[in-house]
């Protein structure tokens, strides 16, 4: 499996900004979120998420269509498409 | 001055995220920011700030490309371009 790419933009004692870009066939690998955080999509896309036990499911994204989840959420996330998907994690800090 | 139009995507205790959008010669008005915020731009741009002294300048925005701001800035927002400007704003509540 090819490795997601990621770079941090912003880095501060608030939050922390970080731009993931996967390519086709590539996946971010499994791991938890410690904080609470948002996704901003900067490309449409469908991401493969594969939960802990294996369940997968496919969530959509839409350019500049934002989401907020709480800390805590365990997966990998997946890109099975033709297409690189890239988006923005913006991390909340305590 | 045309305004801009605005709609929350996101409101939590934690967050939140506001999409903004600036048709060519819209503004935001002057207003302060309450919470620190970050921006993530969803259009290339160039946006002109006028600070509450009159003073102008203006703001590259990269697709993508994210920046941080402290609590406290306080300005108008304009779009002097031709083409229509749409970011996010990512509001960390205290």
């Amino acid at each position: 499996m090819i490795s997601a790419t990621s770079d941090v933009q912003v880095d501060t004692p608030e939050v922390r900004v970080t731009r993931w870009r996967l390519a086709p066939g590539s996946a971010t690998g499994h791991h938890i979120h410690e904080m609470d955080y948002v996704i901003v999509p900067v490309t449409a896309g469908e991401m493969t998420i594969v939960a802990p036990n294996g369940e997968r499911s496919k969530a959509q994204l839409g350019v500049g269509q934002s989401y907020f989840r709480k800390a805590g959420v365990e997966h990998d996330v997946r890109n099975e498409t033709a297409s690189e998907i890239v988006f923005l994690e913006v991390e909340l800090k305590p």
